[in-house]
Order: C-alpha cells, then structure tokens, then sequence
C-alpha cells in the first residue's frame, strides 16, 4: 500500500483542489487575493480533533466536509459569501494513498457543495490523534452582521431543526434508550445530522437585508442563545414548544421526554440563530418572506427583552423550564 | 491554582489582544475587515506542535511567539505588510491562569514586534501534545512576489546567517559534540536562534522593487532552493563558501567541518532566499542597496541557470559536494 509523503500528498492529492489563481497551485507557501470583495471579508476560523469532534473510524472525507461545512456555517451567519479556504492538515505517520484520496473526496464535494476553493495551508507531523483546522473566508456583506446588534423587542428565529445532531451522537455513544422508538429512516436521519452539517448559506440574503444579531448553533441553543443576549446586552424568553424539531426528533422526546434538554443544550445543529426587529413590512415579515424566497425554513421560538438574566426556556403553561445541561465548552471545569 | 475553562481564557486572557476592530473584542465566531489594502491580500498558515516544532518544556510563550513570528516570516518573503491573524489554540486541558498568561505574553511580544493585532480564532480540546496554528495575513505588495518567478542569471541572495538554528536545535537534543569548542555567549546565540525567529520584515521594500521570486527558508536551504528552482523551471548553483555564517556557526564548522551539511540542509532558519535579475542600476545592485538602506544584511550565494538539475552547492575548489541531508520533509518516506 503507497504511503505519500508531504510533497506528494500536497503535489498529488490537495493541489488538484486548489481552483482560486491566488492559490498558486499550491506551489507557494502563501496566497495572493488581488481582486477583494467590495465590503471587505468576514474570516473564521474552526479545528476539529479526531475523538472530540468527530470519531476516530469516521471516513476522512466525511471529517473533511465536516470541517469546511463548520467554518462555511460561521459564515453564512455572518451573511457573507463563502469563497475560499486555507487547511491545516495534521497526521501521526504518512497517510495512506487510499485515505488521502477519501480525504480529498470530502474536500472536493464540500467545495461543490459550498462554492469554495483551496488556497493555502499547511500539512504537519502530530504525534496522538489527527486533526485538521481551516480558515474560511467570504464576501462580506454591506453592513456587518455580529451577535451583538439585538435589541428588546426583536423577534429570535432558528432555521431548519434542532437537536438532531445531539441526538445522533448519543446513538453513536451508545447512549440510545430512545432508538427503539424510531424508525429506519428517522435514526438514520440523525445520524446524517451528526456526521454532515448543512450550513444555511441560502439564509444570506434574509439575514443580510433584515436580521439585527446572528450566529449559527455549534454549541447547543441554550449556550449560544445566551452569548447572543450577552453581547447584545439583552435576556431573551424562547418557547419550548414552538423549537422547530424533525420527526425523528419528535419521535425521540415523545419516548423520552427528558430528551428535550437534549434538543436545547446539545451541539453540533450547525442551524442559524437570528434576531429580527419586530413585525413590520421592512423587517420580520420581510424576513420570513426572504428566508422563504430562497427555501430556508425559518421558525419564530421568541423574542428579546430587556434584562441581563439567562433567556429563560418556558413550557406549555408558561413555565420556566429547568436545565441541568448548559451546552458545549472546551475544557469545562 | 486557578484554572480557565474556555469562555474565560478567550474573555479574560485573549480578548485584549484582539485590538483591531473588525475582531469585535473576540466576542463572535467570525473577524469582518471592511478596510481592505488596495493592492489585495498575502494569507498563510503555519501550525506548531509541542514535541514536532518546539519542546513541550519550552516556555509556552516562546512557542506562541514563534508560531506568529514564523507566519510573519511567510508574509516578509512576499514582500507583504503584515497586519492582523486568527490562532487556534488545542489544550489536553484547562490551563492554569500562569500558563494562559504567559501564553499571552508571547503573542503579546510578537504583536510589538511586527504591528499585528488578533483578530479570531478557535480554542479546542486535543488529547496528545498542545499545539498552535495561526493564519496570518499582510498587505498586497503591487506586484504577486511568488517562489516561480526566478529566470536564469538572476543574482540569488539570503538574509542573515544561516544554520544557528539547526545547530541550536542540535544542542537541545543533545547532538553537541561541537558545543565544547564555542564560547558561552556563542551557544547562548545558537539557541536562542532556535527559539525567536526573527521574520526579515525590513528586506520588505528591497523585495517589492527588485526582486523576481523570494521565500523563507524554513526547511533548509537545500530543499527550499530545490522549491524555488522547481518552481521558476531553472536550477541553479551556490558557492557553499559564500553562504553567511553567524561566529558561532564557524566556529562549529571549524571544530567540526561535516556540520556544514547542518547549515546547508537544518531547517528553522527564517531567513528569506530570493532571486534577483542581474547587475544593472535598476536590480541586484539597487536591492543590495535597498537592503542596506533597511538595515536587513544580503548576501550573494548563487545564480540561477537554465536547466532542471537539482540544485549544485560547490565547495573552495569549485566541485559539486555530495549532501546526505535533504531538508526537512513532514512524513518523509
């Protein structure tokens, strides 16, 4: 079985996917963007680690996509246009020429999948599990869009449904006492959502004309939604029961109700958080409109108020609701 | 002994270095840069890790030091301006607020150095070593400075002195037999080689105007020439005794004359190769100016020639010398 070494695996493998002019072939170690979009560039930046955020015997390409698709989700929530992309790649020994070409597969149908090209990066020896981290850059819109600008009143959306990926990856952990109430096709449902995010890059032009605050949800809706209201400098109450869930999901919380936490504080949704100014022709219903236009399910789940509590999570009589688990963070003490 | 989860080390130990307004005091998953340079943007990335790059027991703000320092020394050999880079940071384990701090104060250090704020970035959990990566990005010089741009009789040039570093490194791994005949203050030179690059920012202008291709000599000078002549579809040849050495250097190679392998083929150098078009008023002899104008030492190593042989270090007598060491090569097979 031929192994590639670091020229090989760049020259053979990761330079065929390097479209953009600025990207040199990958035959640089830098890349020129002359021609820059006119409001400027929205740039993130997003690592995943074999064993944190994927498992170690996913495909490579899947993790691949996987990592393009997170960083591509930051971005449509910051309305701006996804271009191109820069890969650090880390490996413990000399890959296979058989991964390295599923690894490229995943980049290749990320890049179709989002419009995106490879223009840069960098590939290193890691001793433990592989990892790779990429940077991704877009068109930035005319007025930037930042967790911060939402105001009382506003009405909050989410698109798409929640929970999914959580939920496929306590199937993955084993940890699916609810799996015996859902059908074939609803567990393998959530076990999509977990292992290829769709990032909501049609969102773009609702959120570009009308949303006040965004940013996607990788981190659960409980812990995001608290950042938002953080930097905004506002609370926020969010009906449990208008969270916008899938079948499979549906399915899950009616064998196990408790699994709703799940639904609230579980990462990985990838699905977009927006604050929208309230009802009027130019603003939330314009929203609704827009988001609708380009095939993005958007749902009302609340609103913004002032306050500086954490957004409270009301049941079916109006209730707070009470969670132990507050969502994902790196190195929690 | 306190530790930091996630949201504090970004809150309290990352944040103020993140100065530039489009960062947005790190409080979103994305950096907006509306101001834009008008001859376009240089980016690259490099990553470091513990036990690959630098040893776990180095002090963790050299190793953040050196992670922008050498990302800056990708942009100095593009003749680009540098100005601003996202950093991931991948930790076992929450820090301790000391080591957090002194963290911070090596990219605070690089910061003043070279006139780059933190604009974004990733903090995530990694079991194995810790390890850094930045994406650094600089202002466009007007014209694309690309390692392919070398034609036959260019002058070619290196910065500095090469191999310090390399015999630094010797000297950490205990690889010293030469250390016995240099004076305190020349090992103290060779190992703090290894730990602060120090990026040519100043050899800027000489590039812009006059050179025709140029790169940092990160994996030796043998196996980066072979890149540059590769890439300009030239070889090339360098009079090994021309090639500049720190006293420390020489006094290692006197003591023991197969070191010069080291020097021509250790990598860690950081100092920029770059091809200039013969004697005129208007090219090597205006960039040797330049360069001495910007307080940045050049030395003339070689020429190009026509041909795709690899590349020919000549010894006093002008016959080829035979090198054991290629360079340094991830996975290499």
């Amino acid at each position: 079985m031929r192994r590639l070494g670091e020229n090989a695996l760049i020259a053979e493998i990761l330079a065929p996917l390097a479209t953009h002019p600025g990207a040199f072939g990958l035959s640089d170690d830098a890349a020129h963007l002359s021609d820059l979009p006119p409001n400027g560039l929205v740039m993130t930046t997003d690592a995943l680690v074999a064993g944190v955020h994927f498992f170690e015997n996913d495909d490579p390409g899947d993790a691949a996509y996987k990592a393009v698709a997170v960083n591509v989700s930051d971005l449509a929530a910051k309305a701006a246009k996804p271009f191109a992309y820069l890969l650090t790649l880390a490996l413990p020994a000399a890959p296979t020429e058989d991964w390295a070409r599923a690894f490229a597969e995943g980049l290749a149908r990320a890049q179709a999948a989002f419009g995106v090209s490879l223009i840069g990066g960098d590939t290193v020896t890691a001793r433990g599990p592989w990892w790779l981290s990429v940077t991704a850059l877009g068109d930035a819109p005319a007025r930037p869009l930042v967790r911060g600008g939402g105001r009382p009143g506003d009405v909050l959306y989410v698109t798409g449904t929640l929970g999914d990926a959580a939920l496929g990856l306590k199937m993955r952990l084993g940890l699916d006492d609810f799996a015996g109430a859902l059908s074939a096709d609803e567990t393998e449902h959530l076990a999509r959502r977990y292992l290829y995010p769709e990032p909501r890059v049609s969102l773009r032009p609702a959120l570009a004309a009308h949303a006040s605050a965004a940013m996607d949800l990788s981190d659960g809706l409980a812990l995001d939604l608290t950042r938002l209201c953080t930097a905004s400098g506002v609370t926020a109450s969010v009906d449990a029961s208008a969270l916008p869930l899938s079948e499979a999901a549906r399915s899950a919380v009616a064998a196990c109700p408790a699994l709703i936490e799940a639904i609230i504080a579980g990462g990985d949704d990838y699905e977009i958080l927006a604050a929208v100014p309230p009802d009027t022709a130019s603003h939330s219903l314009a929203f609704e409109a827009t988001a609708r236009d380009a095939g993005c399910p958007v749902f009302r789940i609340g609103t913004l108020a002032e306050g500086a509590s954490p957004p409270a999570f009301l049941g079916p009589s109006g209730e707070p609701l009470i969670l132990s688990a507050k969502g994902f963070e790196h190195f929690a003490l």
